[in-house]
């Protein structure tokens, strides 16, 4: 995970890497944040101070507000079920407006600046068409750009196979641009500017005490994305893991310090990180299943088959030689696998399938999770203080998650905020330990 | 000119234009032609509908209706004056909608398709952002999807220079892709679908007893387009008179035969073609300018330098050693030229400059009145009778211009219509032999 193992850097790169003697930013400016001309003209001026105050910058920019939105409810307009390719050809024009716009608006203020589609910045990427990972940085182009004294503004989201087709890496796309580049360019730092102030504790619409975190370890990043936190796209986080990014999430339109993101060494070491909330997944139950060996196998490989995400499985225990199986899945995927599902019931002699999409996951982080056995046991507790039932809990070594009714997850958000004092700016060792 | 000698044609095409056996057919659709979800499936329609009987098809769209001009109001909203070479990458995005969009309802109709961008197709350019000029087609691409029985859906407008960089080829560039392409394909036709059913005798809108011409020659339709017919772009027909590509401008609503654009051999040969006016340009005169040699020169060459397009020069009869000197240039151009012309003024020792933006231009063409000396008199004489006078008179060899007041262009171009029955399927010998 060293920052001296990047295989996406081109020997090329690598030179300039060593030999240059100024810092090199990526900022990432998303949708929101780039809406209409004025907002563009805005990120524009905080680009060029970046660049005054003498950094190298390299600008990642998503389409600008919804557009994505509505050139996918054009495509609708046009096509029942679009060709993924066709989408991708398609999608790819919302960044392709964004770029060219930042770029006239930061030449505007007399910098030299360039814009470059994904394929242009050498965004190489697998053939999957809506969902494309990230394969290699060819970023020569972007290398020379900064190297010249210009500002590269690169599209996010899209990418090139290696037959030149265009391909898109799907929502939270841009993130793992940013960080791909970051990565490629052995950039000091990957800036996320978004339409929040950083990583909270809690989602502040929900917890108004909740508490900005000035940093966190990548692990601990990787699992409030998994367990629902918006902020950052998961597969961006695990770059930048694999590559050692550091990242620093913030505001594009309040200029106070956001969160980091970085190896663990030399934080400031924190029980509890926050708490995620994840309200798109349903949970299905395979009734009264047969107990025997190879029965989880012939549930869950037509499942991942199907391309359907599970998560949480629970095995109840075992009555007369039967025993329920429940699981979630993404609601958006319930459709699609409910088919499947029946196939399977019948297969293994099952007694029924039933699903429930009124069910959300609350999450607990924490790196210090880990040596503090008694984590677990103040997070049911005050969950049952709160008159919150448990359906379902599945954990990590950092991380504690529990199924409730869809109904309770913000009053069990906020009880377990609450126990653990996050609005307070350290948790202190005392409250959990006994 | 000849259809064995494309320069265009890489060696590979080649081979697959002689080898092949089914017929190559370029469509080119315009914005209008797709300017909603709906027209775009009545178009995919037609495209699938000649790849049924049996042909070739590769397509070039332009951008959905106004979408260009809305990505130019979007560029105005962001800076004053836009990078040339952003504008290229901003513009390029309103085709690259279309394409996605035309193919994908292709795809849904059971008929394989891909799109291109300009890049893609090798549609390679100068370096002339916003007007470039195309030096090279690359069609490997395209000549495999076509091989492999695929629509292929290339991008009209844009191209791509040998570094790299986005451009777009101006107005009416959405033509000149597709002659372009017809005949590094070796196409056997070239059909331009269009808002109007072909090349009128006279604007519609004017002579409502306007006839729709069968075909004409390259000539004729350079001097028709040159003169201000709106219904094929200048550059586009130089280009398919250069390359031999037979063209068929025709509606992309009503299925009934248009235009078609070819060799003057073996055609139906006609005295007169058809009457152009265009009201984009003014009229500048140079007030006693003296009467010497080299004048013309020290006159145009900065004018020319400037970028000032020039056109219908006239030098009245010198008296007294010194001469008015006429000109037209378009009315864009006017505040651009006018420090020029102050300039000129003075260093050619002139008593001041006029402009007047209130003429209108009306040009007779036709390729047998180079055989006719009575034609010019016949259409003095008629606007004469309609009370209309010529300030300027300029000519070629298949050309007669006047200059005229704007007020009074409809009604030139009516009576030179009717002096000249166009209206009637041919026109006969005994009306201007004498």
């Amino acid at each position: 995970m060293g920052r001296t193992a990047h295989s996406v850097i081109a020997s090329g790169t690598r030179g300039w890497a060593q030999a240059r003697t100024v810092e090199v930013i990526v900022q990432k400016y998303g949708g929101t944040s780039l809406a209409s001309p004025e907002r563009i003209q805005h990120v524009a001026r905080r680009v060029v101070a970046a660049a005054d105050a003498g950094a190298s910058v390299c600008v990642v920019a998503s389409a600008m507000g919804e557009s994505t939105d509505e050139l996918l409810a054009l495509a609708a307009s046009v096509s029942p079920h679009p060709h993924v390719r066709e989408l991708d050809m398609l999608l790819t024009a919302g960044e392709r407006i964004s770029i060219a716009l930042l770029s006239m608006a930061i030449l505007d203020l007399g910098r030299e600046a360039v814009s470059y589609t994904g394929s242009q910045a050498g965004i190489v990427t697998d053939t999957g068409h809506g969902r494309a990972r990230i394969v290699e940085v060819r970023s020569s182009r972007v290398v020379e750009a900064l190297a010249a004294g210009r500002i590269a503004i690169v599209a996010g989201f899209q990418g090139v196979t290696a037959g030149l087709e265009p391909t898109t890496l799907g929502r939270g796309g841009s993130d793992t641009t940013a960080v791909a580049l970051a990565a490629a360019l052995a950039a000091e730092l990957c800036e996320i500017y978004t339409d929040v102030e950083g990583v909270f504790t809690a989602d502040p619409r929900i917890v108004p005490a909740a508490r900005k975190l000035e940093a966190l370890s990548y692990e601990e990043m990787l699992e409030l994305a998994a367990a629902g936190a918006r902020v950052l796209a998961l597969r961006s986080v695990e770059y930048a893991r694999n590559y050692g990014v550091r990242i620093h999430v913030r505001s594009a339109f309040v200029d106070t310090p956001g969160t980091r993101i970085q190896e663990e060494e030399g934080m400031e070491h924190t029980i509890i990180s926050g708490i995620a909330h994840d309200t798109s997944e349903a949970k299905v139950t395979l009734l009264e299943v047969p107990d025997r060996p190879g029965i989880a196998a012939a549930i869950f490989r037509p499942l991942a088959d199907a391309g359907v995400n599970v998560d949480m499985i629970v095995q109840n225990v075992a009555a007369d030689g039967r025993t329920d199986i429940s699981f979630t899945v993404p609601k958006d995927d319930l459709e699609q696998a409910q088919p499947v599902l029946q196939v399977i019931d019948r297969a293994v002699g099952g007694r029924g399938v039933t699903s429930d999409v009124e069910v959300g996951r609350v999450s607990l982080v924490g790196a210090g999770m880990k040596t503090n056995p008694g984590v677990a046991a103040d997070m049911f507790d005050a969950l049952a203080e709160a008159a919150v039932n448990i359906e379902i809990i599945s954990t990590s070594s950092i991380r504690i998650s529990c199924l409730v009714r869809e109904a309770d997850v913000a009053r069990a958000v906020e009880a377990v905020h609450d126990r653990f004092r996050l609005s307070e700016p350290v948790v202190l060792q005392e409250v959990h330990g006994d």
